[in-house]
């Protein structure tokens, strides 16, 4: 996501300094009109540095480890990554005077059977992950309340598309498919594969990214973004094996995991304010990241090494 | 607290294990039959060590740097001592089968003006000391649900008593005022003074906390603790003045700072559950705190040394 809002800044004639510790993303995503730093933001003397050389308008904070499943076995990691690494750029932001920040949050933060998602609902995280998201969205209204620090607040869900990562054994269901595929190896879907979810494609998130500072009725406010349209991980593998003309390649169901059953979001609010819609029908979305991938290849999966609890670990992500 | 709830559990017969880092403890507070491990909550190889060497049935945690209103100036400080030390311990806990884990949150957790404060309230915290207590709250019920880990939270309010370090310029403003008064200085109020609180004596609350892994009706719940009544800042000042024979001593008020200004919780849940209720009068309590620091003369205050946002920080907590 970070390379195509990099992108779309700097076509709309921005400076942009992208950071990224490369933890999930490649230094051949990044535009090479922007100037690239690697570094996480964990390191907040790296991101005190960067502020006191740099005068920033605008930071768009992207950088999270968004494997929410996950997220219950890698605690301490997820909320170092996710909170502090967040916190370190609040702080930066508060003491160098941004005129906007703006958030990637999660639909994680609303949890279980809180359909459709409106931005209005109590949230009630169901994974660290959520919990993390949740506690930087409060403490950016805080911030707000006690420095006027300006922000805006994007809930995104299941963003797919071209640049992603597919080598990520933990997320991103659509990458991973590609990436089975390319590999001979089968699908594999946890549970029965009926959970549902609303694929976003990046194309139709960024945009709104993009103008956020720019969109006074935005600041302050929270939104959610993506697609519209639910489908089941059956269905989208149906899709992938269509778009990949590979409709015979085997799936493997593994053991159900703790997850959310079905989540899609009320947009309604994010179409009003920055008047977009998002459009990509999910089988061209598909498409145009199946037409990348098989440009670029698979690429190889690792592991998590840092795994804090084994108890209740889905089988297949044990480091066997 | 902790030092008022070993005595507690030890004199209920049970074995205690005391971890404080003693950067607001002291080790003579420490009931010489427990054994004490000077350290923090952050060091998680500390804590994976102390787990593996001692078979915890219960774990309290009350540690935490419990600032609110310093905590907007000490972001990353609040979070990682508040958040990723709680997760420590929840790992830890997970990890050795713990079956009960009692954590102490704060009423931070609800903000403002919802009065009285009732546990189904929608917790909207409003420094980001509340939102880190929020989130470990939350993280406990996930972990509950993910792991099986039984816990109990308790959100106690301006605890106050025996014990308590009166050395700290952020916090404890009852221990603040007699500290003041032992050291010939003029009371500090924040603002009218007008602000109320109800003054929670840590004898009242430390009997449901001992007793908690032996309600079964109290795990997996929240209870709000301490006093019913709020009385005005300036009253406390009123009666502490009174209690240490200084009816006299001079009252500065400072510019108001971002605080709650009313502050009271309903307590008929703790009530129902563990038929405890906090009966100790203001004035007695305080009696009681005053006669023990009369005992043990001032402390020296010192200062916060590590502020990572200056702007709007009061001017009487600045390094000067």
């Amino acid at each position: 996501m970070g390379a195509h809002l990099t992108r779309a800044l700097l076509d709309g004639g921005h400076e942009v300094v992208a950071l990224d510790d490369l933890s999930g993303g490649f230094t051949d995503n990044v535009d090479p009109r922007a100037r690239f730093v690697q570094g996480s933001i964990v390191d907040h003397d790296l991101i005190d540095r960067l502020f006191a050389e740099v005068r920033f308008d605008h930071v768009y904070h992207l950088a999270a480890y968004a494997a929410e499943g996950l997220s219950h076995f890698i605690k301490r990691f997820n909320y170092t990554n996710n909170v502090i690494g967040s916190v370190n750029l609040i702080n930066a932001s508060i003491n160098h005077d941004v005129s906007c920040f703006v958030f990637t949050s999660s639909i994680a933060v609303y949890g279980a059977g809180q359909v459709p998602m409106r931005e209005e609902l109590r949230p009630e995280p169901e994974d660290s992950y959520g919990i993390a998201k949740f506690a930087v969205e409060q403490e950016l209204a805080v911030s707000h309340e006690m420095f006027g620090l300006p922000y805006v607040i994007f809930r995104p869900h299941n963003v797919y598309g071209e640049l992603q990562n597919i080598g990520d054994r933990y997320r991103n269901v659509l990458g991973i498919f590609i990436n089975q595929i390319l590999q001979g190896e089968p699908l594999t879907i946890f549970g029965d594969g009926e959970q549902t979810r609303a694929f976003s494609y990046v194309g139709d998130v960024v945009p709104a990214l993009a103008a956020a500072p720019g969109t006074p009725a935005a600041l302050g406010e929270v939104f959610n973004i993506g697609a519209d349209v639910p489908y089941s991980v059956n269905h989208l593998a149906e899709v992938v094996r269509r778009a990949m003309s590979a409709s015979d390649h085997p799936v493997r169901h593994l053991s159900a995991r703790n997850e959310v059953q079905h989540a899609y979001s009320d947009h309604s609010k994010v179409e009003r304010v920055f008047g977009m819609r998002a459009g990509t029908d999910l089988r061209e979305g598909v498409m145009r990241m199946v037409e990348w991938a098989r440009e670029h290849g698979p690429r190889a999966t690792s592991s998590f090494t840092g795994i804090e609890v084994e108890r209740n670990l889905p089988p297949s992500w044990r480091n066997d």
